[in-house]
C-alpha cells in the first residue's frame, strides 16, 4: 500500500477490518516489519486520538516516530505556484514535502480544511501535493475531505460489536455552533457504502453532502424514521456543502437522546470525537450503555497499525 | 502501585528512596519491565525538569513515551459535568482521559492550579477525573496541590548528601513578583513529616500552609530562629492560602544569602527549581559551594524511575 | 569529540565528510555506540530540517531523543548575570543549562542571533554559557553565527556530486524581505575556506560578511563575475554585518535565474532552505535539472550521523 487516503486505495475492505482485529489480539508480532523504519507525523492541526493512536501503532510495530507540529514548530507554508514569496509564507510545500520524503520511510499527514474555498479543499491540494511530492507512501491522518483512518476503526468497531450479519448503520447529523468539516461524514459514508451494511443517512435539509461519498446509501430528512430498527448510530456535525462551509441555524431537535433510541434495536451509539454534551449528544447517551465511543476509539490503534504495517509490508 | 499522587500513596518511604538510589547505580537494569509499554505524558501546563527527568526515567527502563502537550497540541477541555458546551471547550474531560488510557499504560499528568477558586483546585478536580476515568496507572507530574516527584527527588537528595542520621530540615519561604501554587511545598512538607528528619516550616504570617500537609512540622514565623542548625535548607516560595492565591507585599528579606547561612550547620540549600535569582534566592547561595539544587534536579530522574518500576510492576 | 559548534572543532574535514557518505551506504551499522544513550534537541527557535534529519540521524545510531521546544514547552530564560529576575524570565540559563545536562548524554541547541546587538550575538553568549554549564557533548543546531551541520551536510553533498577534483564554488547573496542572520553564510564560508575547493563569495557593496569566516576566499561585488566557470552556486540571503542586522534595500536582481547560469558550468545549485520562491531563487532553477536542493537537505541526516557519531565514541 503506496496510498492511504480513502477507501478507494484498499482492495479488500473485509480483509482490511479482519486484519485490524487480528492485530488487536496480537500488538506486537510484527516488530521486525518496522525495525529500523521511521514514520514522521506532520500535523498541520490539533489532534489528540489520531496523534497517538497512529504513534502507539508505529511503536507497536517497531518502528520509530517523528512528530512534526508543523503549524508551530516549523516554518508557515506557502501553497500556491508562480508567486513572489515576498509575504508571511516562509518555505513553500513543494520543498517542505520533499525534504520530508528524505528522513522518513512513511508519512503521516493532518491537514483540515479552509472551509473558505470549496474547490480548494475537495481539490485536496495540500495533501496531493504532498502526496506528489514527498516520494514516500503517505497516510492521511484527515485531510481536507476525508478521514479515513478514523472511518476504518469505526468498521472494525461495528464489525467487532454487532450482533447480526448485515447491521443497520444510520449517519445522523448533529447541531453545533461552530462550521466544521465535512471529512469525517465523507468518509464514514464512503466507507459504509462499500461494507456489508444497510446504510441510511439523515440530516435536515440543506445539509446534503457531496453525492461523491454517498452512493448507494438512503438518505432521508426524517431522523426518526431513520433511526427505526438501527443497531449502529452514528453522530455527526457537519456544515453545508453548499453554501459551503457555512452553518445552517436551527436544528437543534436533532441532537441524541434516550427517548430517540426507543424504536432503535438498542442501537449503540458511534462518534468520532472530540464531541460537545449536551450540543451534538446528550450526556445520558455519552454516559449510558449505548454509548460504544471508547471503544471506537480505542480501535484507532488497530485501525492505524493494520494500515501500517500494510505499507511496511509494501516497502 | 496505580496511583501515585502523594505520599500517601506510597507504603514504604524509605524503600522507595533506596530503591531510587539503587537505580542511580544501574539505571538499565530493568528494560525488561518496560518493553512493549508505553507511558503518555500529558502536560496541560509547561514543564522542563519533570518532562525531561520521567521521560528520560520510562527510556530507561525500556519503554515507549509519548507527550502530549494537551494545551497546545489537542483540544480546549471542559472540565464541568451538565453543561451544553457550546463555547470554546471542544473536548469534555470525561471523553479525553478515557481515551488517552486506551492509548498507554501509565498516564503521566501534569495539571496546575487556577489559583482562583480554592475549593476546586484543593478538591484536585482536573488531576480525579483523570485518575477515575482513564483506567490505567496514573502518576502525577504535579497536581494543583501537590508535586510528589519532586518530593521523592528532594528525599534522595537528602538520604543522599546528609551526614547525620537525623538532620534538620527547614522549609523557608521566599519572596515572589508572581502568585504561585502551594503544590511544591504542601507535597515537601508533607513527605518530610513522614521521613526520619527534623522538621521545620519558616514563613512570614499570614502565609501559612494548609495544615492537611504540616502535621508534625515545627512552624515559626522567625526565619533566623528556623535556620539555626539547619542541615538542610529547602527554599520555595508560594502564594497565600488565605485569601487564596494572593500574594502577600513585603518580606523581601526573607531571601536566603551567604550571611543568613552563618548559624547553620554549612547547611545545603535546595530549590525545585526553577529559581528567580536573587528574588527568591541569591546568586551567591546558587553560584556557591552550599547549592545543590543540580543534584537535586538530577534525582528527578531517578524519583521517576521508581515510581515507574513500582508500577510496571503491577501491571 | 566534545564540541561541535564551528569547522575549528573538526581535525580532519575530508575525513568527516568520508564517513558521512559512509554512513550513507549503510546508515544502521553502529547501533551499539548509540545504546541505552541520549541525546536532547532544545530548539529556542522553529526547525523542520534539522529537527528531523539530527532525530533521525540519532536514531539511526541507536540513541534515544528527546525534544524540548524551550520557547513553547519551558520558561522564558534570563541570558544576563546579577539581575533582579522580577521580570518576565522565569528560569536563568546557569540552571537549566546545567539541568539539562543532567538528563542527556548529549545536547544540541538552537539558538537564533537577535540582530540588535552584534557584540552579543558574536559572543554567542547563549550557546556558549550552555556549552560551558551543561556539562556533557554539545552540537549546535544552528546558533548565533554559525550553522556547522549545514555546512557540513553541504560539503558533503558538493563532494558527493562533483565532476572535477577541485571544483568553483560561489557563494551568492540573494533578495529577502526580512533580515535574516549570518550563521549561514559565515558557516559555509568557513568550511568552503578550509576545503578542496575554489572558493568565491559575491555579493551587494554593503553586505561584507566577518572577515572572521572569509579568510581565504575571493570576494566581489560583481555577481556576473563571479558565476563564471561556476561548478557549485550557494544561493542565500544574509543581512548586514555593519550597520548589525539591517536590510539593504535594492538589489532585487540578485536573483539567480536561469539566464544567469549560461555562463556557469552547469553549476549545480545549492540552498540550505526554507527558501522563498521568486525572491530568493527562481522557481525555474529550483524546478529545474540544475537544483540540488533537495539532495542536499537529505545529506543534512549523513552529516548529523557522522558527528554523533564521533561524540558517542568519545563518551
Amino acid at each position: 500500500m503506496k496510498l492511504f487516503s480513502s477507501v478507494n486505495n484498499v482492495n479488500d475492505i473485509n480483509a482490511l477490518v479482519k486484519e485490524g482485529l487480528e492485530i488487536k489480539k496480537n500488538p506486537f508480532a510484527f516488530q521486525h516489519l518496522g525495525k529500523n523504519k521511521t514514520i514522521g507525523l506532520v500535523f498541520m492541526n490539533p489532534s489528540l486520538r489520531t496523534r497517538m493512536s497512529t504513534q502507539k501503532a508505529a511503536m507497536n510495530l517497531g518502528m520509530n516516530v517523528m512528530v512534526l507540529n508543523i503549524d508551530k514548530e516549523g516554518w508557515a507554508l506557502e501553497l500556491r505556484d508562480g508567486v513572489k514569496m515576498d509575504g508571511a509564507t516562509v518555505e513553500h510545500i513543494r520543498e517542505a514535502a520533499a525534504v520530508m520524503g528524505q528522513y522518513v520511510d512513511i508519512l503521516g499527514l493532518r491537514s483540515f480544511p479552509g472551509l473558505k474555498d470549496r474547490e480548494e479543499d475537495y481539490g485536496e491540494v495540500i495533501f496531493n501535493k504532498f502526496v506528489e511530492l514527498c516520494g514516500v507512501p503517505v497516510v492521511s491522518l484527515e485531510s481536507a475531505t476525508r478521514h479515513p483512518l478514523q472511518s476504518l476503526a469505526d468498521l472494525i468497531t461495528i464489525e467487532e460489536l454487532k450482533t447480526k450479519p448485515h447491521p443497520k448503520v444510520v449517519l445522523t447529523w448533529a447541531p453545533h455552533v461552530k462550521a466544521l468539516p465535512q471529512a469525517v461524514p465523507n468518509s464514514f459514508a464512503e466507507w459504509m457504502c462499500k461494507a456489508d451494511v444497510d446504510f441510511t443517512i439523515a440530516h435536515p435539509a440543506g445539509l446534503e453532502l457531496s453525492t461523491a461519498f454517498t452512493q448507494g446509501a438512503i438518505i432521508t430528512h426524517n431522523q426518526d424514521e431513520a433511526l427505526q430498527d438501527a443497531d449502529f448510530i452514528y453522530v455527526k456535525n457537519w456544515s453545508a456543502f453548499e453554501p459551503y462551509g457555512k452553518v445552517i441555524p436551527g436544528n437543534e431537535d436533532w441532537m441524541l437522546t434516550n427517548e430517540k433510541l426507543k424504536n432503535t434495536n438498542n442501537a449503540k451509539i458511534m462518534h468520532c470525537l472530540p464531541v460537545r454534551r449536551d450540543l451534538e449528544l446528550s450526556s445520558e447517551i455519552l454516559d449510558g450503555p449505548n454509548s460504544i465511543v471508547i471503544k471506537e476509539a480505542a480501535n484507532r490503534e488497530w485501525a492505524a497499525q493494520a494500515v501500517l504495517k500494510k505499507m511496511l509490508e509494501g516497502l
